[in-house]
């Protein structure tokens, strides 16, 4: 089993607070708050525990799936994945309800239907997607025209 | 509601391709490949979808029991939360089966027992321990002293 990490900082109160959020193979250190979570405004260079779980789970899909298509003799060109993760507010709180993947790949060889197959096979069982297991997941999966 | 997005890119096969994963905040753009994911060499500056799932964790987690923790009249100098993303293999590919977060916090002015519980509370319902059903998430909470 392996076990990858991350840390995160966190100082004073949810509004008046901030904090960073760091992984262990110093691939980043980023600041994040309330507004970077929460707020309407303008891109930063904040980040967001929710970008980072479509993060996560783009990385992972978009591997499985490219995997996946490569073991059946099509290996992609490109893959690549928009992950959006949506977060709403709750009575108690907050809560993810749905992750939408938007999957584009670009994979010579293959058929329309045996593309969307292994696709919706990796959406299923990619790590990320099985852990969580409380989101709605959907997926869109288009083939490039070679 | 709102939603947060990042992107994945992949060419090629599992062992041989390679990839990059971002965030619409612009706070990073970061390769990653099979090595970086699975590999256990010394650490890069790739990344992998654990070590990002664990930073979304590990920043959600700080940020709700820093929220709770105020709001209880106790605003933290210092919570840190490093989180522990185990990943193993498994017949029909790899699961994600336990996620350990372990808490330290400089808090003012609060009892051990009141700390407890609202590190407890906070694991419970912080809004990715909720969407990460599928996980056993332990907490290992300590309390600085003054």
């Amino acid at each position: 089993m392996t076990t990858r990490t991350a840390d995160a900082h966190w100082s004073g109160s949810l509004s008046d607070g901030n904090g960073n959020i760091s992984v262990e193979s110093g691939a980043f250190d980023v600041p994040y708050s309330f507004d970077s979570r929460f707020g309407e405004g303008t891109p930063t260079a904040a980040s967001n525990p929710e970008e980072l779980l479509g993060a996560a789970h783009a990385g992972c899909f978009t591997m499985a799936v490219s995997h996946e298509l490569a073991e059946a003799g099509h290996p992609p060109k490109d893959a690549h994945t928009t992950a959006k993760v949506h977060i709403k507010q709750t009575g108690g709180g907050f809560e993810i309800p749905k992750i939408d993947l938007v999957l584009n790949a670009d994979v010579p060889g293959i058929s329309e239907e045996e593309f969307q197959r292994i696709a919706q096979h990796a959406k299923e069982n990619c790590p990320l997607s099985k852990v969580l297991a409380a989101a709605e997941i959907t997926l869109d999966a288009t083939l490039a025209s070679a």
